[in-house]
């Protein structure tokens, strides 16, 4: 029997920051909520947890207030989108040989937060999309080609993901180190079609090569 | 730099019939509800889906009737427990070289589901299982050496997964054909501990080998 050859290129995005954008919304929330406190503008935002930076920029009870706020039932399905993104997801996934999964470390402890970004899929791609939801603390677990993600470093179990990380750029990442990694530095301008070309090129040679 | 060698055995336990007692709940909540109304007793439960059987049986309005009691809220935070689940599961994570995680593939258009799932590993297993759980329609996808899963038959996107299959014993399955699959006929004789040994011993073996 011929050798099982891959031939579908597997793209996980992340949600939020990639699909949703979380810190704009938090910081609205904050905004509204707390219009008296000094708050981070996103072109001041640093460091994967918004939480950490008003910590230590304003002391424990701050980050606190930060927390309670993604905490909220209706948090995250009033997330807006980031711009483009569910045109240009739904665009990739039809693309021949291409086939993406929404793929998200949620707030497992967090009772509203699993539902609500099934919610949010449901919403934004549609219903059979919902399907394609993988949530997952330890995403170095899963099996896929190219992995969208606007955290600079993942790290799990899995010291050798199947996956190539795909730096999406974000306020908080902009000025973070991402070594020899690629970034994509959004859905507007269309680039995101060139990087998919070239890792399906990559398929193509490794399929020839095995 | 010497190759990065896999030593740990990533073994994924599925919830439903496995950790939790799903059919056992699903006939107890639908007697009660419909006490003048047939039923299928778990003896001759075959199918992995009871709508399906009781459609077949009864006509599709029983099915509908099925599939509504494991819709309600409620329905999966109260399942009852697998006898000897939790412990045999906690004992297994915390064997030597051994790394559990709970991979589940939920109903993801059900707005309880979710969260009643990670609130029953929270309720059983305690709270840092909860980032242990992986909720996924598609468990192909995982890089893992076991799974252990009632479902007879496992498929997916990738057509050639990392783990093992072992199909944990259940009503619906106990006369299926699994081919050359292991069994795991429960939790209580300890048959799980010389399962795990084996796919230990595996693991060395290859280790040594690469």
């Amino acid at each position: 029997m011929a050798q099982w050859r891959k031939e579908t290129l597997r793209v996980l995005v992340d949600m939020d920051m990639v699909l949703c954008d979380f810190e704009h919304h938090l910081l609205a929330e904050f905004r509204s909520k707390y219009p008296n406190l000094p708050y981070i503008p996103l072109s001041k935002r640093r460091g994967f947890y918004a939480k950490d930076q008003y910590d230590k920029t304003f002391g424990s009870n701050s980050g606190d207030k930060i927390m309670k706020i993604y905490r909220d039932a209706g948090f995250f399905t009033n997330l807006p989108e980031i711009p483009n993104a569910v045109k240009a997801v739904k665009e990739m996934n039809d693309m021949n040989l291409v086939d993406v999964y929404i793929c998200s470390s949620p707030m497992f402890s967090c009772n509203t937060c699993l539902t609500e970004k099934a919610n949010w899929i449901e919403n934004y791609l549609g219903h059979r999309w919902v399907e394609k939801l993988i949530l997952i603390k330890d995403k170095t677990l899963i099996n896929a080609d190219v992995l969208i993600d606007d955290r600079p470093e993942i790290t799990g179990a899995n010291k050798a993901p199947h996956w190539e990380h795909v730096v999406f750029t974000a306020c908080h990442n902009s000025f973070s180190e991402i070594g020899q990694k690629r970034r994509l530095s959004g859905w507007t301008d269309g680039s995101w079609r060139e990087l998919i070309s070239t890792f399906l090129k990559q398929l193509q040679i490794n399929n020839v090569e095995s």
